[in-house]
């Protein structure tokens, strides 16, 4: 028995398949690029062994625990929230007994990946060999193979991006470039914490903000300044891009007056949720400002009403997978900035949704159209099969393949990325293959595709 | 020459329809569960035979008359509205010979299912054989295995469920009880009529409320009461569910006194628009804290905008077919009531929409999160093959099948109900046998999935 | 080699493909009937050869240099808004050397069907045979086989409508009726310039409407007489229907009263955006009026967001690639027109959108109602082999085939309307294939419908 089929996620007519394994067998072992996701720079600077399986698949994982929770399974009894799990056997256990849940889940298909081709397990997980489970993955984490450096060495990494605050001080990714280790690990920057008033802490943030950089960030000219040093900073390390998590795409074009006097009623802290969002909205165009000056490239992640669970919020925290997309306006959003620095050369910015109606009826047209506009791969809930066939079935016609940016495994969970790559690219594989078999692109072209999307567009579209 | 294929709806490569065929094959014959629809119990109560093919076929089913209406053929030469039509074959045969506009419709499927399986006919309905049809029909419905209760026995029907207003006696039901005929057809609890202000006879309705439970529905605490009375004598007669059927999914928190407040201005009469929306949206978490206490499953159907043909609804009535879907939004809407009980143990909250757009975007992630909420079936408009297979596709991923519920046929047209559940089976069988030939799920799972899909899942949700 | 395969956009596998060359066959042949496009009288008027292959294909075709010059590629050398292009070579080589942008795209499939089969070009379009390309499409293009009237009889040609503005004196029309040559070339009456106060020069159009009428167009009553002896003189010259191109579907029936005051601040150039808007939504409804009146076919696209681009339209004028689409409401915004003359015997309304998210959930449950409604094809970006597929999967199963009008070109490229057509009927046969291999429609039934989708459901429509 086998968890994985060589075949899996091909289309099952024989001509398709045929066609998408020539091309699949043409980029699997292209190297991976990883430019956006939540991985640790600490795992890589420490190179320790990961605790336990619990830890590691479990506990960080809100795809996995989100579900358990829906289900009825207390999040307490998986210690959601813990330092430290307790009885990460007993978690593991529960988690085992319920695998059943993900069936026909992106979740299970990368779960499946890692326990196979990572841990040499092939017999499906269930509360039957769930002590089995743990035990050969709690001994293999113990050995030399399984330790981050290790890892990102086997997993083919080319580059992996690390999503981080402006007031870290990056000193992980020192350790590693001091290291010697002959890795790509680049921090992104993500200034969310300091620019979204709505941050827990933000004010706190901007004054930090100000001691790390040295400019008085009470002032709207300090602050800027102070943004600006950051970003030369997280550039001195590597970095290519940043990234900006709000719960819309406005953005806002202020005379510098304007802006100056709406920045100093945020930091009085009176300023109304209309006021909170026109910040927001205008940070997005300082910020494309900023990368039209220093080159960096910019990303958007918009949609997500946070934290929408309130008791769990209050119980558990953020991040423990209660945030819900909304309906996500990008036509009239992102004029303001486009009409500013739309047609600039040079600039790139790279545009997510968790709103998939929106591909074909705004995003597509405007990444066909915008210099600057490049359309990011189907994230969160979408980063599935389905999710990924939908992309491709509602961009490519108006935008092309051109102006995507390949693939972004966007993980917390390090040991699911070849999984993730996997799939995203075996379903641009099928996708092409179909293209073939009904003769609307040459197999040669195919080929040609195949290869930008698992490789070449990300490396061009992140300046890597 | 036959209607009705033994392969129908499943998908046409080799490989996938064998999966199909195999999966199908052990679950076509599982009792059928219909815990949510519109039959009549007075028909089972009474048990008379059904009078004509057009009373039975043509008159009550808005989606026939409004598909023939849509290319200008006229209610009144239809009989619509009227209570017993004069000319039934006059009716039947304008039917007979539009036919052909049904191509490519579930109602096609449905349609042909029943004049196949149950009337014996073969050959596809035309004006030419309108007369034949209409005298076999015709024949049939005078026998004693086409009386209502045979047809319930022959549908291997388990449980079928009605949809009843709280000022209804359910002497229908008590009648069905009394006479000792084993079937499980159970109210479900529809206050529509007494908790939205604009209902037609909300007042007297309210007024009616009262003198039925003997509480003061002049009164908050009252009209409460009056509610919990009448939810308690429903669940006497075997009831499991409420159904709420509101513009809008929109619920609200208020406090007591504001409620209290709200429910005087709304029947004075006087309440605005936006009040009436209010009290709605507080009513649906008043009957999610009235489930909570007293375990009614708590089913909502929103977002239809009533009667928007004018003239068609003044001259017609209600139900006419000119109910229109509108955009829904859950994730904003749905916060106050979930706020509230969305992490109740017991609780169950089933959601449905007209709004196929948000499945990914909203539905899948919040019963993907939520304890209390499951995905309804593919409801009214999508309920038909190219529906369920979207909403599989859209809500898989990200919930999995255990938020999902099964299958409702939602029918007035009750010889169409073993048609409509053979489709979803099918459908659900197509689904699951494309996850297994593309090797995201094994067959063994598949099998256990289809029975959890057509049996399994309805019984637990709607606690059958 | 060969560009294009016989079998192209037919699905993958045997059984289907094999039924879908079937249909195929039996209705490739049938004249094309195009009843809305963007080509010029004036070409067959004058009946002159096209000048070059950049003039011909990439000035006038904002999907081709919009997707040019989303990719970094200046539109200046392009020569965009040149009244002639200077070196046309230079500017087919660009495109030449692009052409792999276009991979997936639809335009990428009407250009190769025009380099086969018009120009008997074999070899795929790069930088290397560029020069070749340019040098027998332009020496083709000297040839009396390639003058605009021989290309309409080679193109099977039955009915070809242009897109005429109110002021627009229709020589070019007159000019071919007088010519003797039996071509059906029809103006549509497209009111925009004259109805939309944001348009362009609307005062002055409104004047100038006047002295072409001698109506005083300074009255409200005297503009209505205006538009209506404008649609007579339309219909003189075989036009049947008309066109609305607003930002919106909204629409409203104000009393006549309130419109002649509405009229009159228009004019007075002082409304707000609101009043603006309001007023294009009771032109609607006078259209439908109008049309009421005289039998005048009335199509409605809206959802456009025009000019997006501030510097390109600033820079290059209008219908320069930057229109991006919006969400669209039809439920509420057509409700006013629909309530007026929505059950209308011989009233025909088309609509289209460029919001898919409306095909099932409002624009099929609409026209699946009311008498007058009917679904226009795939529109624009969605004018696609996918746009095309998910249209008939979100739309048959509500309103059938029926309440559609077969197939629209909507095109300024003359050489690509074969193409185009030969894309849509290619996908509908593929579509029914699909029906016909999983048993929902038999194969005589599938074959009927595709001669009603490819040839008479848009002579009935467009009343041809």
């Amino acid at each position: 028995m086998k968890l994985l089929h060589e075949d899996r996620l091909f289309p099952a007519d024989d001509a398709t398949r045929k066609v998408a394994r020539q091309l699949y067998k043409q980029i699997k072992g292209l190297p991976l690029v990883s430019p956006h996701g939540h991985t640790q720079a600490a795992w890589f600077a420490k190179n320790g062994p990961f605790p336990d399986p619990a830890t590691l698949f479990v506990q960080p994982d809100h795809y996995v625990y989100r579900m358990l929770y829906s289900q009825g399974i207390s999040l307490d009894d998986l210690e959601i929230g813990a330092p430290v799990i307790k009885d990460p056997r007993k978690v593991w256990r529960i988690f085992a007994e319920n695998y059943y849940l993900f069936r026909g889940t992106p979740t299970r298909l990368w779960l499946d990946y890692a326990f196979e081709e990572l841990f040499g397990l092939h017999e499906r997980l269930s509360a039957k060999n769930a002590d089995h489970y743990y035990d050969t993955i709690s001994e293999k984490l113990q050995t030399p193979e399984f330790l981050p450096r290790a890892l990102y060495e086997r997993f083919n990494l080319e580059v992996l991006a690390t999503t981080d605050p402006p007031l870290d001080s990056l000193s992980d990714h020192k350790a590693i470039r001091d290291s010697g280790w002959k890795a790509r690990i680049l921090p992104t920057f993500r200034p969310d914490s300091v620019v979204d008033p709505d941050f827990d802490g933000f004010r706190a943030n901007v004054v930090k903000l100000g001691e790390l950089t040295g400019e008085d960030t009470e002032s709207w000219a300090g602050y800027l300044r102070a943004l600006e040093k950051t970003r030369a900073r997280f550039k001195e390390l590597g970095c290519t891009a940043t990234d900006h998590g709000h719960p819309s795409a406005r953005t806002a074009d202020l005379s510098k007056e304007d802006a100056a006097k709406l920045y100093a009623a945020i930091l009085k802290g009176d300023a109304s949720a209309e006021q909170r969002e026109l910040f927001r909205a205008q940070m997005l165009t300082e910020m494309a400002g900023m990368s039209v000056r220093d080159g960096l490239v910019m990303q958007i992640h918009p949609g997500a009403f946070r934290n929408h669970n309130r008791q769990v919020y209050q119980k558990y925290g953020r991040d423990t997978g209660a945030d819900i997309p909304t309906p996500t306006d990008y036509v009239n959003a992102l004029r303001p900035l486009l009409d500013r620095y739309g047609n600039e050369a040079g600039f790139t910015l790279i545009l997510f949704t968790l709103d998939e109606s929106a591909y074909s009826r705004e995003l597509a047209p405007l990444a066909g159209h915008y210099p600057c506009l490049r359309l990011g791969p189907p994230w969160w809930f979408y980063d599935s099969p389905e999710g990924m066939r939908r992309f491709r079935e509602t961009t490519t016609e108006t935008a092309g393949f051109y102006n995507t940016v390949g693939f972004n495994d966007d993980t917390r969970a390090f040991l699911s990325i070849p999984a993730r790559h996997d799939v995203a690219r075996r379903m641009d594989c099928a996708y092409l293959a179909k293209l073939v078999t009904e003769h609307r692109l040459d197999e040669d072209e195919a080929c040609e595709v195949a290869h930008d999307l698992a490789y070449n567009l990300v490396r061009r579209a992140y300046k890597l």
